[in-house]
Order: structure tokens, then C-alpha cells, then sequence
């Protein structure tokens, strides 16, 4: 047992799939879900996902020596302020959040003291989304990012690396900004791209007309992101604003340089643009 | 039979496939291949995929009643003008190309008036190219473009349309310049997109570092096509020059609404844009 009673704030895919694993590999002895919508809840333990369940965030955290928060990263500090003034000292905070300056400096400057807060970030989703989709497998060969800072209890620390490790991740610590700008790169600017794409083949309505429904296998593959929760995808551009804008400006000058050549009939530039590019997807 | 002898100008996944439904369906009393490559042809035949092949484009033809051009698009137009002469009146010749005004426009001016040319677009295709990958339901449940124009021969254009439909495809036709802008949108634009995603998170090496070990289910998905020929997409940029620029000024528009939204921390901007692309994507 690595814990004795867990909370999850929030039982989504993510929240619902730790909740499971916890059971399975007897992480702990007990798991509480904690939420808004009594009915969800209730649903939640009549699947068996957890022990039990508590509606609302002023009582129930006594007894509970770890809290996952597991809600949209928009939600996080809120609930985790709201949360805080009802654990027992010692008590261990962690998040999934995928966005991390902003949510750990505003808890490290906001949390009580004898609260131990320590940033995360699994790395693990499918394309459904909600407890009703969730498994005990999902960490398995996955990365999980854990972000301490300076002020971080090594304890805390070593408890949630053990904690994702069990769940059958590889934990990788980074700061905070790494993190962000990493995931700017490799998540948050490929939506930003997917959901633009698929507006601008709206916006072409009169240009090339009834076009979705040539969209052959490409197309499709590519915007199945462009369907993601716009209110989670704003609040991740709200939260990592500085560095999406940054990778948006990589991409837009990519993209001007490929426009030049196309523009110039530049077929040798051309050829290398695309050749660099396969060179590199090749190598993930 | 809805032919006697059919030539296949270039065996890779199109060319292949075409050969093996047309010998399944018995189509054809013949299929002969042509090409440069004698050891690529002749495996071919021992594979089965074509009753014989021949090496070049000087002779051979006389006995053929269709050829089908399944080579990249680049070499379209200068093959089919050089393989025109060796052909006997009456004979019908279509291509496989994805762009489709530079080519029909380039063939109705130069070939013989006795050659009957009818421009296709099947559009199908899988990850994997080459007649290794060929099969011969490769057009079932597929859309294939033709793209007749004034001077179209009507009854090559309702055999080379039965062709397709035997193969398994809903047959459309639409005039070049429809079936060049809707393909820009659809299909050159997002590759255009993902070969300059990934190029732009290259550029960004020294912002943020090894990026791409973390690379998620999304950025993977998302950029398969950015390891796409570099020779053929060049080609396609060359022949589908305008639409394409076009296409891409859409885009920039796309990016730079967004761009300005995220600047602005203009949250309801954001949440719209992404819920329009959300309903767009899902009612493809």
C-alpha cells in the first residue's frame, strides 16, 4: 500500500482510469471520487470504479492523506484552493494537468504550508473521453511528467513518482517550463493547427464547394484532433498563452517559406522542405 | 470483357491493384505492363499481378485498347506524349493523376486526334505504396474522379466510367478546375500543413529540446503524412500551383484569427473558433 485513502477531484478518463488501477495493483485501501454531479458519481461507484463518492469539496478530505486532481486544467487552482483548507496537515496534492507554470505557481504562492503540492502530467488519453471510457491499463508504457520545483517536499515527490510507476508509467522529471514549452511544441500547437485547418476548409465554402465530402483518408486522420473539447483546448491556450504563441510563430514562418517556394515554382526547395520533414517523422 | 487489352504504365500500389481487379473481374482478356524497370516488372509477373511486361515505351502498344498512365504525376504528360505514337486509332488512354487541369489541358492540345484521352482521379490509397502493397480491393466503397471535358470522346468516357465502377468505386465527374480546388483544400493543403508542422517543431530545437521523444498519440497521428514522397508532392505543388496558394492564404487567415484571439487572452474568441471546427469536423 503506497497510500491509505485517495481522493480524485474529478472523475473523468483520466481520474476514473487511476481509480482503477489504484484497485487493481492494491495501492491503496481506499479511493473516494469527489465531483458536482451526484448522479455521475453514483454511477461511478455502481461500476465499481471506486469505494465511494462525495458531492462537493468542503468535507470527506480528513481522512484522505493523498488528493488527485484530476479535473480540466481551467478548474485546477480553483478547486485546489477550495480543497485545501479541509486536509490534515501532510496531506499530498497532485494534479494531471496538461499545462504546469501557471497552475504550480499559483498553488505554490496560494497553498497552505504543511500541504505538500507536487505538479504532474500523464501523459495518456484515447479518443473518448469521460469515466465510461476509462481502464486500468491506460498508464501502462506511457510517459508521466512530474514537475517539483525547489520548494517541493522530496517525500511528496517520491510518493507520486511510486504512484504513476506502479500504474505501469515511466516517470520523467522536468521543470515547469520545460515542460510547457515541450508541450506547446508537440501538443498544443498540432491542435491549434488541426482546429485552423478545418475552419479554413469551412471558410472555403464558395471556393471549392461540397469539398468534406471528398475527404479522403488523409484529411480525415488529420483532424480527428479538430474534434477535441474547445472549452478544455481554450483554457490550455488561456493557461500556456506565451508559449503557443511562440510555437505558433515557428510554424507560421514554416509555413511562408514553403509558400515562398511554391509561389517561385521552387521545385528543388520544395523537395528539400518535404524531405527534411520525412526525415523527421521518421525518426519519432 | 469491357476490354480487350489493357497496358498499365507504371506498377506501384494504383497500377498493381488495377491489374488485379481487372484479371479477378476478367475485365480484360490481357494485361501487359509497362515500365523502366525490368527486375521491378518482372517480379511483378511472378507475383501474378500482369500476364506480361514490357521494358520501355517505343513498342508493344499496337495491340492495346486502353492504357492507363499510373505513374506520379510529374511524368504523366511527357510519357503519355511519348508513348501516343506506337498507339492505334480508336485507343483510349487515362491517367491516375491527383491534379488534373495542367495535365488534361496539356494532353488535349498535343496528343493525336484519333487517341481518345479521358482524365481519372481514383481516390484511394494506403500508407504503404509500391505493388508489393497492391491489392485488388484496393477501390471498393472508393470515390473515382473523371474529369471529361468538351472534347471527350462519350464513349471512351462510359467505358473508362464502367472500369471504375467494376473496380468497385462510385464514379463522379466534374470539370478540372472543380476537381483541382476541391482537392487543394482537401487533400494538397493538409499535407502542405503537416510537412511544415513538422519542419516548424525541427526549427524549434534550441526552444524546446528533444521534443520529440514526447510525442503523443495526437503530434503521431497527426503528422503520418509529413513522411509522404517528396517527389511526388513537389509535383503536385507544381501542377496545383494556384489552387494551392489559394488554399494556404485561407489557412494563414485561419492561423492568424486564432493567433490574435490567444494574444488577446480573448477566451469566448477561442472557444468559438474551436466549436466550429468541433461541429465542421464531426459532420464529415
Amino acid at each position: 500500500m503506497l497510500f491509505n485513502h485517495i481522493a480524485i477531484v474529478g472523475l473523468g478518463l483520466i481520474g476514473g482510469s487511476l481509480a482503477q488501477v489504484v484497485r487493481k495493483k492494491k495501492l491503496a485501501k481506499r479511493v473516494t471520487a469527489f465531483g458536482r454531479n451526484p448522479e455521475r458519481l453514483q454511477k461511478a461507484q455502481q461500476l465499481g470504479l471506486v469505494d465511494g463518492y462525495q458531492v462537493g469539496f468542503a468535507s470527506g478530505f480528513k481522512e484522505v492523506d493523498l488528493v488527485v486532481i484530476a479535473t480540466p486544467v481551467g478548474s485546477i487552482v480553483e478547486l485546489t484552493r477550495a480543497i485545501a483548507p479541509h486536509l490534515k496537515p501532510g496531506t499530498i496534492i497532485t494534479d494531471v494537468g496538461s499545462v504546469k507554470a501557471a497552475i504550480v505557481a499559483a498553488l505554490e504562492s496560494q497553498l497552505p504550508r504543511d500541504i505538500n503540492f507536487i505538479g504532474g502530467h500523464p501523459i495518456a488519453g484515447t479518443e473518448n473521453s469521460g469515466f465510461e471510457a476509462s481502464f486500468a491499463e491506460l498508464f501502462e508504457n506511457r510517459i508521466c511528467v512530474l514537475t517539483p520545483t525547489v520548494s517541493s517536499d522530496r517525500n511528496a515527490l517520491e510518493q507520486i513518482r511510486g504512484l504513476w510507476t506502479a500504474a505501469g508509467s515511466s516517470v520523467v522529471s522536468m521543470d515547469v517550463d520545460t515542460h510547457d514549452k515541450i508541450f506547446a511544441a508537440i501538443s498544443h500547437l498540432p491542435h491549434m493547427v488541426a482546429f485552423s485547418l478545418v475552419n479554413a476548409v469551412v471558410d472555403m465554402k464558395d471556393y471549392a464547394q461540397n469539398t468534406l465530402q471528398y475527404s479522403a483518408g488523409g484529411f480525415r486522420d488529420f483532424t480527428r484532433i479538430a474534434a477535441s473539447d474547445p472549452i478544455m483546448w481554450r483554457d490550455i491556450a488561456l493557461l500556456n498563452r506565451d508559449n503557443l504563441l511562440a510555437t505558433l510563430d515557428y510554424f507560421s514562418r514554416a509555413i511562408e517559406e514553403l509558400k515562398d517556394a511554391i509561389s517561385a515554382r521552387d521545385g528543388k526547395k520544395m523537395e528539400a522542405l518535404f524531405q527534411r520533414s520525412r526525415d523527421a517523422r521518421r525518426k519519432i
